[in-house]
């Protein structure tokens, strides 16, 4: 889009969610669900459970359009247009006080939408904690009950870990990844890399933005971009692997619902898991690189003819606390995750005011990662999202990871030769298994349900955590 | 878009089409107009007339909103939804027929056509002729009774002028153009060239597409679309400067209107008069190529260093009958136009029977251009239009072309050393005139009076064939 359409779209996308907003919200759709469901549970009227039985997906078409009627319906109109406007002049003013390194420039706005936020928890009913209503609009049926102990004993186990890797006398070469790298060619790379992932060209594309995203019209029509820097090879790379793993997600939602929430994503939680999925444990891992690497080699011969794989793959898996949580590796990633959490629950609840954020956002780097940015521009102000509105959002990245490990796990049971698969380029058998496992339910299953039925097993750390383990133990001799 | 994603698009597009259509065709927008206008003759209630009073922009709008609503309401659904099915099997059997050279596969298809065509003149009332009603959708208030005299005189001139030009002993060298052009040099040519022109980039972009297009969202966000062969000089270029025409009237569209017919523009010929006045009195003009040629011959110094402006203006303007339409030249475009015409009109007036098309085309060709295809692919088959449905629409390139000539002497009337400024590069005068004149006023004035009200004069074709004698007499020293 042009620069100077922005207004007229933001106009022209209002008048159409207010269209749809209308529709969802009117009589008739509640006259409708109410023939099938009781309108205060969403339970079916039949008495059966909201889950399983005879007509799986006609039961989980009820229960989805029900949640997406009611959340639709709590709002008043005013607040909604309160909110919209607060957020957008927020945002503006983030840019500015990030740009200038100028927390009290945006204080007042931040207070401003914690009041809104605990206003539209309070419109959102009485269940659970404010801060629980608002991680349900991101992860539906997430509760801090459920989050505060995973991330809790996640820290207690990420911490040490971090330590011993920082300890190791293992050092890998951060400056190969570094040099110089042309961006036609990274991007020439990036294509061929989401080919092999199985990412379908005739039902998208790529382009290149400042921050990479992936944007969806039609499981026919799903688009990725990814950001380019001469200066960092793998920023691009990953993004392209992290879009291209989300991008899969949505060009294998179930045509035949689309337009009805079973044509939809789980949650964030469960769609960041399949681009950390690629992402991490694929991208990230040696097999990936054994065939990739002389193909790398290849396109950046300068750079890289004369290192050998085992050195680039440790390159490439540096463990190293940094201030941007985009930049963090996967050790680190979750450290920066939990302390978002803490902080926003805490606001939530109150024991923390917006004022302090800077002092406890040091605090808290210096507890978990061992290092206290200069500035706030590096600290709390980095990310755009609680100037967005967007509380309890932050915790679906972290479940995406951990999603994305038992998932990955439960992959390669399935097709026990993958990781010798990946190594020849094939990585055919994972695209259909995520197909067959995740993609093609839509909202067919709640995260939770999914993850039980996929895994057999409900969310846990634990294969999370073996995995880093055996991963970095291996790579820093730990 | 990927190219798989086009089902889904017209899905949605139909979908927010008939959204549209319903409101606008709704009992609201009925009562609401019939409040101020004669609901049977669009004039309004009190008594004054259509045009012209106290509040012109008012009376426009209920004049406008009348004609939309009007026209809109004539159509029964099933029929439009029976004309899109046949359209859209028609384009894509022409697709085939055109690519096979096989009339006959395409013959079923564009009877019936014909016979919807004739239903729909039906429907759309008993004023005039049938092919009146037609052209109306497309020109508002043209008719056979104005056009036929109008085009018949235009081809008395034509064919004389062009046999004069062919017996000249003049021959541009027309291989100049056709060497070999880097299609990035000639993009960034291109776009120097939008940007000469006043084209807002900060509200448009320029993109390559196999059929140049403009395509706009809002007055903010216009884009337009150029080929590029790489044997083919003039066809990117000119491309850029035609759709540039179409996209400075667009960007140059009353904003305050935006969403109502008067933020729309007035007419397809009118549309093209925007188009064709930049791409043929400015873009063809030799004061335009004495500011580019010297930047065209730093671009391209192997193809033109040594190449005289004159010759070169000699070669960009070649007259030489040919049997594709968008690529003639100015002086045959509007035979090809007339034949098309004549066509239309007699399949309308059941004097001609489709099947009848690929003799009648190549003995026209024979009588206007002096040429006879030796395939339908490059006679009968080549255009669009027909599988679209869009019967009634030539005529408007054709208009668009004369239109263009009165504009443009006014212009240059207005503004005396305009051809001055435009060999000094300054194309403000000519953008400025534009936006003053035509763009500004979307739908205010109908065709008709916009050119009376510019002009002082209605349509005529004394203008264009004066400008035709004068420059290409010269050129051919006749």
């Amino acid at each position: 889009m042009p620069a100077g359409g922005g207004e007229a779209r933001a106009d022209q996308l209002a008048t159409l969610q207010g269209l749809a907003h209308e529709r969802l919200t009117s009589p008739e759709t509640a006259a409708l669900l109410a023939r099938w469901v009781d309108m205060s549970t969403g339970l079916p009227l039949d008495g059966t459970s909201a889950e399983g039985g005879e007509d799986e997906f006609a039961r989980a078409l009820l229960r989805e359009t029900w949640r997406d009627y009611t959340k639709a319906s709590q709002l008043p109109n005013d607040f909604v247009m309160r909110l919209g406007k607060t957020c957008s002049l927020a945002q503006q003013a983030w840019v500015e006080a990030k740009r200038h390194d100028d927390f009290l420039a945006f204080l007042p706005h931040l207070t401003q939408i914690v009041s809104l936020k605990k206003e539209e928890a309070a419109y959102r009913g009485t269940a659970g904690t404010a801060y629980d209503r608002l991680l349900d609009i991101y992860e539906p049926n997430a509760t801090e009950a459920q989050l505060t102990p995973l991330f809790d004993e996640l820290k207690r186990r990420l911490i040490p870990l971090l330590h011993r890797i920082l300890s190791s006398s293992v050092k890998p070469d951060e400056h190969l990844l570094r040099q110089q790298y042309a961006a036609e060619r990274q991007l020439t790379f990036g294509k061929m890399v989401l080919a092999a992932m199985g990412y379908d060209f005739d039902r998208g594309r790529l382009d290149v933005s400042a921050h990479p995203f992936t944007t969806s019209l039609h499981p026919t029509d799903v688009r990725v971009t990814t950001r380019v820097s001469e200066e960092d090879f793998t920023g691009s790379l990953f993004s392209c692997i992290h879009e291209g793993g989300h991008g899969l997600y949505d060009q294998g939602l179930p045509k035949a619902f689309y337009g009805t929430p079973l044509g939809e994503a789980v949650s964030l939680g469960i769609h960041e898991s399949q681009s950390r999925l690629w992402e991490n444990l694929v991208g990230l891992s040696l097999a990936f690189w054994e065939h990739f690497y002389p193909l790398l080699q290849k396109t950046f011969p300068d750079q890289f003819s004369g290192v050998p794989l085992k050195t680039f793959y440790g390159a490439v898996n540096l463990v190293k606390p940094s201030f941007i949580r985009v930049d963090a590796d996967e050790v680190t990633y979750n450290l920066h995750i939990l302390l978002r959490f803490e902080i926003e629950r805490d606001i939530m609840e109150n024991r923390v005011q917006p004022e302090d954020l800077p002092e406890i956002w040091r605090d808290k780097m210096k507890a978990y990662l061992g290092i206290v940015p200069a500035t706030d521009r590096e600290g709390v102000l980095q990310d755009v999202h609680w100037s967005l509105g967007a509380i309890g959002y932050f915790p679906t990245y972290t479940l995406g990871n951990l999603y994305s490990v038992q998932f990955f796990n439960c992959a390669k049971e399935d097709v026990p030769d993958m990781p010798k698969l990946i190594a020849a380029g094939n990585f055919t058998p994972v695209k259909i298994w995520l197909n067959e496992h995740i993609h093609r339910w839509g909202r067919t299953f709640t995260a939770n349900s999914l993850v039980a039925r996929v895994t057999g097993k409900p969310l846990s750390l634990d294969p999370f955590m073996a995995y880093l383990e055996a991963k970095y133990g291996d790579l820093y001799h730990l």
